[in-house]
């Protein structure tokens, strides 16, 4: 029994590396970029506070747990950008290796959850998974926007990129959607003034 | 409808600053201290992982979501070290006022939700915000520990105060309390034999 709670102490140990793995988005106030436990914090608030916009039956419990633990393989593999096609093209199996290797840390029983889960993030076939992946989404668009474009405006991204990343909360909510559409033509309504003046 | 989804986004946006709300706890390399933002996932995620420790029935879903939002106050109040007795004088009037002001940014619906979450997170009398309230404390004691004493080192926080600090884990979980007491006395008694050396 001790030696479980051990392995789970360490575990929790372990994943205090996420506060040092750096994703490219920026704080909305544009001081630095955020980390994956910043992230992994604000996206699961934002599923609790937003899932009265799905249309299909969510477990929430389910989706939150999900998002806490989706990022946890970056500790080894480090943060992909999504629009990085490079390094995307290796990224499933260094992710794979990853996740062996940190769920193995815990106990079988919560490893074993916690790998599934993190599969059924990354293969986006169940309602949750979708929600999630679509909430993972949105959150660096609306940090984007409401941070005077952030990652849109360094790295040049077209608007048909940021459509495409934002599939999965088509699928799952409408009206989140509707929404996140109004943000993406309104920044780039508003870069083609500034290129045109 | 669509102002009541801009006014969750508008509390999602402000939630952001939680990022840049310094905590005294260093993270277990060192290398700076910890936010608001990384504090409240690492508690949340920990809360799911230790959740078979708890002795009485408990809704692990309302744990998390307390857990996520317990220190959103801080957005305003700031941050009150656990051992700054002064500062804890009128912490209570600060954040109760700060409440008021961040969860009505959002619908009232969710607003009345969080509100009352905050409450029953502070006033510690139900199981759920007994276990919250002892993984929010037991976190700091595994950054300190792990990190060759962190805070309790810097000020000088004598045993006893720590012992004090984690009362209700105590409560919920005579199991997680042993294993603190043991990562407490050990520090501890490292402490001592430097002292005599």
């Amino acid at each position: 029994m001790k030696n479980i709670i051990q392995r789970r102490i360490n575990f929790i140990t372990e994943i205090d590396k996420l506060k040092s793995i750096y994703r490219e988005t920026k704080l909305i106030d544009g001081t630095r970029r955020e980390n994956d436990a910043e992230h992994s914090f604000h996206i699961a608030l934002m599923a609790f506070i937003l899932q009265d916009y799905v249309t299909e039956e969510i477990d929430i419990l389910k989706v939150i747990k999900m998002l806490l633990i989706h990022d946890i393989v970056e500790i080894d593999a480090g943060d992909t950008f999504a629009y990085d096609i490079q390094a995307n093209s290796d990224k499933k199996e260094r992710e794979l290796k990853a996740a062996n290797r940190l769920f193995s840390i815990i106990d079988d029983e919560y490893g074993k959850e916690l790998f599934d889960l993190w599969i059924e993030f990354e293969e986006i076939k169940t309602a949750e998974s979708r929600f999630a992946n679509g909430i993972d989404r949105l959150q660096p668009m609306l940090l984007n926007y409401y941070g005077d474009g952030g990652t849109w405006k360094t790295y040049n991204i077209p608007k048909e990129q940021v459509y495409k990343r934002l599939i999965p909360l088509k699928d799952i909510s409408p009206e989140l959607w509707n929404f996140a559409e109004n943000f993406i033509e309104d920044y780039y309504n508003i870069e083609v003034q500034n290129e045109t003046l």
